[in-house]
């Protein structure tokens, strides 16, 4: 018996972060204390008035099949709130709803490439964008961020590199993961000229965008020129911690969202119907709920950061979104003779329990990349146990 | 502005079945009365058992992400209760949970099938068999049902045919929407043969598995030969009424299952957590719900299948599985004068309210086809609605 493979899946990359969970799962298991700073979900509640909501709707018989690209109250005021965040107006026909905000990058690709087309992307970055790229035949045209003075900035000579190149299309993730980079009006502004002057088409993934501890938010679908070529990503993930819940959403010009849709008639029918009340209930609600997980999230963050920048060889930019941080630590490995980032990794959780993801977890190092990177996550681990891993981190790195 | 539109998005399909739920809930909106047997939706609340355990789980934290594959409690549940039901020894490993039944015709038809590949699948059948092959560059090769003495019987020849031409691949869809076609024993063993014999790999599509009103069940998996080369179709839509929770399974080879789950990774993560808790209880509650179900539904066929069959020019068959009948009209067309199916369901929707789905919804017509049929569900719609709508079909066939 053969069992046939196509040759697609030869293509298909994974997330290589979910290999660390396993480990330190199994490290955890063997009865070692972990300091899980490699995860990217949060272990915060979802806010009650999204858990009330759910059982109500579930309650009233809201579990039949739902319109496939959403139930109408949700597309409103999906468009409603995130035209107001963006200065934008958005009608309900601009939303599709789907079964969480990473379901909009393979639709994205697969509505707007074809095979051998050549597609923008950042690297280091979220893995999912080149090996949904490559996956349906496309040709990844990765783009990085270098060390400003205040924090990451884009790479755009590289993006202007891949536009004369004949990349057409173009996937931009301001509040970054895994830099916690955000652009700078200047930087923004002059990604979108590159765009209107090349006629790119853009998937802005703005999955962090509600996840901001300072300043007023920006999104590339808001300059001139752009809402035509502009996909949104959006999710409910992160603002009401519903990560679990999978609910997001494409958000752009009628005629692609449209053809999003049609892929979702294929693939799942609709999301589910009465998690969209209670995602609904969680934009109607006051945003005292959010704004507590802000809170909450901007009190690791500030500690993390401190006790990061007291270890010797570690540098680390203060990031006002995501909860992300890439610390540069390249000297605490020569400090520790260690030239690769993998085996730095290795040797931290094997040795003190403190688990991170690195650089390679986010994309094939670039050519001339010699700057050691790590990510620390904080929306899975509370203050004592950041307190209590960082100690250990520092002590171990003495 | 251009929006980029990929030469993909020209071969894929729908459910043009929606079309009719639209039309059907204008003209109700305009006030007309509609007799809803175009539904392929139960209008039966969700199993309490399953309600209580998703508000428990909701409510004790599992609103993270969950593995991608499944919560290992479900998949070792899932893997009992289908390997019994089938007198087969599945384990966790065989199961990659999907949210709904639908995700797994795509993901099976991306891991098995190249380009150029054909694909042996039913029509009249699922529309989204045919949209999914040839949207991912197959080619579809269908194959038919014929009338036999006590129901439709497999189009073997044209499966034959097929097989001749080169398809190593074959869609087959016992407890058949819309035919509601259940494969006699002989019937099933001479197609396990053929697939054996030819090497096919094989897509049991059980969606309507537990949906049955007598007998024992039976599925090609557990003939000899054939687990090796079968993935199965599994959801919780139908027996625990969950249709909009979207919830479901490919159950296989674990080599194949794997690469299933791997497209999960790129496309949604995970399947809801608290959902997937939900389900468990399901399966782990008595059958005391699914039964009730069950009773529901044969109730409704039983006089639906009288009602039509006392109408002249109308002929069904009685099948033991599914909700859906799949009545051969064309005496009753000719008694009216209309040659277009089409045309015919248009005219009882519009003069009497009475809304049903036709053979054109499931697939292109075949070569030869000169009999009419439609199909009739009554997953949607309560006794009293039947009682009433037939009753206005027999007086406007009269």
């Amino acid at each position: 018996m053969t069992i046939p493979i196509a040759e697609r899946m030869s293509r298909i990359g994974t997330e290589t972060a979910f290999a660390v969970s396993l480990e330190a799962s199994q490290l955890a298991r063997q009865g070692k204390k972990i300091y899980p700073f490699h995860l990217g979900d949060l272990n915060i509640l979802t806010l009650p008035v999204v858990m009330d909501a759910a059982v109500e709707a579930m309650k009233k018989g809201k579990t039949g099949y739902a319109p496939t690209a959403g139930i109408p109250e949700l597309r409103e005021a999906l468009a409603k709130d995130v035209g107001a965040a963006r200065k934008l107006n958005y009608a309900a026909d601009n939303v599709s709803i789907q079964p969480g905000g990473k379901p909009t990058i393979g639709k994205f690709i697969m509505v707007a490439m074809n095979p051998g087309n050549q597609v923008l992307y950042p690297n280091p970055g979220y893995p999912i964008y080149e090996s949904q790229i490559e996956f349906h035949g496309g040709v990844g045209v990765p783009y990085g961020y270098k060390e400003g003075r205040d924090g990451f900035i884009l790479d755009l000579d590289a993006i202007r590199a891949g536009i004369r190149a004949g990349a057409k299309i173009l996937i931009y993730n301001n509040y970054q993961n895994p830099t916690g980079a955000s652009s700078p009006k200047e930087e923004m502004e002059e990604l979108a000229r590159l765009a209107v002057k090349s006629d790119l088409f853009v998937l802005a993934d703005e999955a962090y965008f509600d996840i901001r501890y300072s300043g007023e938010p920006m999104s590339i679908a808001s300059l001139p020129g752009m809402v035509e070529r502009t996909v949104i990503l959006y999710t409910f993930s992160k603002k009401f911690a519903m990560t679990g819940w999978r609910l997001g959403a494409a958000i752009g010009p009628v005629k692609f969202v449209e053809h999003i849709s049609k892929i979702n008639v294929n693939d799942e029918s609709c999301s589910n119907h009465f998690v969209q009340y209670a995602a609904l209930a969680g934009l109607q609600g006051s945003l005292e709920g959010p704004n507590s997980i802000i809170a909450t999230l901007k009190e690791r963050r500030d500690l993390l950061i401190e006790k990061l920048n007291a270890i010797p060889g570690i540098k680390c930019f203060k990031p006002e979104a995501t909860f992300y941080l890439f610390p540069n630590v390249t000297g605490a490995m020569r400090r520790k003779g260690i030239q690769d980032v993998e085996e730095f990794r290795k040797l931290c959780l094997d040795e003190i329990g403190v688990s991170f993801c690195t650089r390679r977890h986010f994309g094939r190092p670039l050519p001339g990349e010699t700057v050691q990177y790590v990510r620390f996550a904080y929306s899975g681990i509370e203050i004592p146990l950041i307190k209590e891993g960082m100690a250990k981190l520092a002590a171990f790195l003495a």
